[in-house]
């Protein structure tokens, strides 16, 4: 057995998705963009009597039909028209392997949330991506043109972008969505600290696909993705949709989330506060430019060698995303907000890295 | 846009696994080849006491090396030998994403457990299935045949094969084996009610991998599935699998069930003694034929309308499954082996239904 001829081709030559491997012992975890607030034990003491009442024995509830409904009253849109994924990560799966009829293809603009194009490629899709602008906006001509020629059955936009932590441009957005000849995915996994959303324009697209999680606002460990959209695409999405994708504990814990929505909201409004003040304890950084940010996460770039940032960083137990790639990204950064000691921690030890290198 | 020219074909002529719905209120649940037995309270506070220390905030383990490791000394193999799913379901469509190179394509024995098939087709692939014979072994001269024409990347067999309940012979399958120019995936989900495993053979063969799950002893709600071979090949897998596939509160649970695998394993010794009385109840109802068993389900016949008899028992509160289909499971059923009391009721109620049917 020859294992290459076994392998599609594409996955045999790429390395996969490689995930953070955190050293044992204290460590402060800056780089996979967490809410940093764990959940107070008198609210994990109510979370773990619900998840008591579970027969482990038991299958999950298939398709999770409460939740759905719950999650579209709470996103403000039908039953019919909110799926659950196994994180937001298997809901691209599904977009990826269902949206390959006569239209086909996948677009991304760059640098985008890596898994797009990592899952695209998994599921055997073309992919072609576009430069975002020198403001990290969406180059509309450039997309349009890609467009006109690909005609890709998918688009990823992130809002706010993941790295850049901006939100592209409405109007561009919407140009978009008119010319895509398929389903433009608008992933708002950041969108809690943006305070804006675009869930009000699949009134007006019916080819507008909306991406939500609980990752980043304090369930990362129960996997909660939703996607939101015209019910006629999710009815075929659902066929793809592994029957009993949302274990049965994620289940009580999606509903734990709606019913203590307010104690999760009031910790956005707290990351929101703190990434004031880290932007500006970053701004000060000689040598450090940050970009402004709209999700839970700050950009960064840097004089110095952000390879040799990274690793003295986490020798002192601080973990950000090292982003240094030539030519957009060179030595970028990218820091999630933390909580108050994090942040001065990250901030501390950053100045004197910074010095020790002898900038 | 029209929506038939964005799907993939295959899905779009398609309707997806119909995952059962049950009513409300108080039901016998013999349908799902579940444990029957729930945690006890004193294990349920010990795994509930585990999980209260997980950071809700933050992400799962990706990969969880530390179980890959623990189930790989419980199966009795090296490490990179092991990968964990989100059910064997989802390792089922890593394996039908990945395989598919120069050689490719899916050749399954019917019946067989229907995922194989809903999968294979929704990830592109060519499905050829080859009937049982007539005692529900593999016939091996059609097989091989299959094989050298199809050439085929995956071959899924079950051992113990559902729904009929019974052991391939061995012989048979190392002949598969043996011609087969990709991987043979042998899926273990009911081998604890079997005592028998094919896990010896991986030494002999690189290209068996083997399938196991915890949601039939016990784990049903936590979404627990391994694949066990050829570590090079797992390697390949392992760039397909999403990287926080398993979510926390599943790896606490994969590690409780190997801190208490004794209290599993008795529970499993239990449903073998029921099955035992089950077998033998059905045996004595005229017009009833079941058939000999080593999972934790019987597979029977009827010469009454399973249909009638299905709605009958679903109005008492008893789910079955019902496997009607033309021309080999013409009138044939599935049903769990469940608890002392469970079984009665339902052996009552067969009864009854059938009298009513005026047989």
């Amino acid at each position: 057995m020859v294992i290459r001829d076994l392998v599609a081709k594409e996955i045999f030559e790429q390395s996969g998705y490689a995930a953070p491997a955190y050293s044992p012992g204290l460590i402060i975890r800056l780089d996979a963009n967490e809410n940093p607030f764990s959940l107070q034990e008198p609210l994990k003491k109510k979370l773990l009597e619900e998840m008591g009442k579970v027969d482990f024995n038991r299958y999950p509830k298939a398709g999770s039909p409460r939740l759905r409904e719950r999650f579209a009253q709470y996103f403000g849109v039908d039953r019919d028209m909110v799926m659950l994924g196994n994180g937001s990560d298997e809901l691209i799966q599904i977009l990826c392997l269902t949206l390959k009829g006569k239209i086909n293809g996948v677009l991304v603009p760059v640098p985008v949330f890596v898994m797009y194009k990592i899952i695209a490629v998994n599921t055997d899709n073309k992919v072609v991506e576009v430069p975002l602008d020198q403001n990290f906006d969406l180059d509309t001509d450039a997309m349009l043109g890609k467009i006109e020629i690909n005609f890709p059955a998918l688009v990823f936009l992130s809002y706010p972008n993941s790295p850049t932590g901006n939100l592209f441009s409405r109007d561009k957005i919407e140009a978009i969505i008119k010319k895509s000849p398929g389903v433009v995915v608008v992933d708002e996994a950041y969108a809690a600290f943006s305070g804006d959303t675009l869930v009000p324009l699949l009134k007006k697209y019916d080819n507008l696909i909306i991406l939500k999680t609980l990752s980043k606002q304090g369930m990362a460990s129960m996997r909660l993705g939703f996607l939101i959209g015209n019910k006629d695409i999710i009815a075929q999405l659902d066929k793809v949709r592994l029957p009993y994708n949302i274990n049965s504990l994620s289940q009580i814990a999606a509903n734990f989330f709606l019913d203590y929505q307010m104690e999760f909201a009031s910790q956005v409004q707290e990351v929101i506060k703190r990434r004031a003040e880290l932007y500006l304890a970053l701004q000060e950084i000689a040598g450090i430019k940050p970009y402004p940010s709209r999700a839970n996460f700050i950009y960064f770039s840097c004089i110095f060698d952000s390879d040799r940032i990274y690793v003295n960083l986490t020798a002192a137990g601080i973990y950000v995303k090292n982003l240094n790639k030539p030519p957009r990204m060179t030595n970028c950064m990218r820091v999630t907000v933390g909580n108050l000691e994090e942040n001065a921690t990250f901030i501390k030890v950053l100045k004197s890295v910074i010095s020790e290198l002898g900038a």
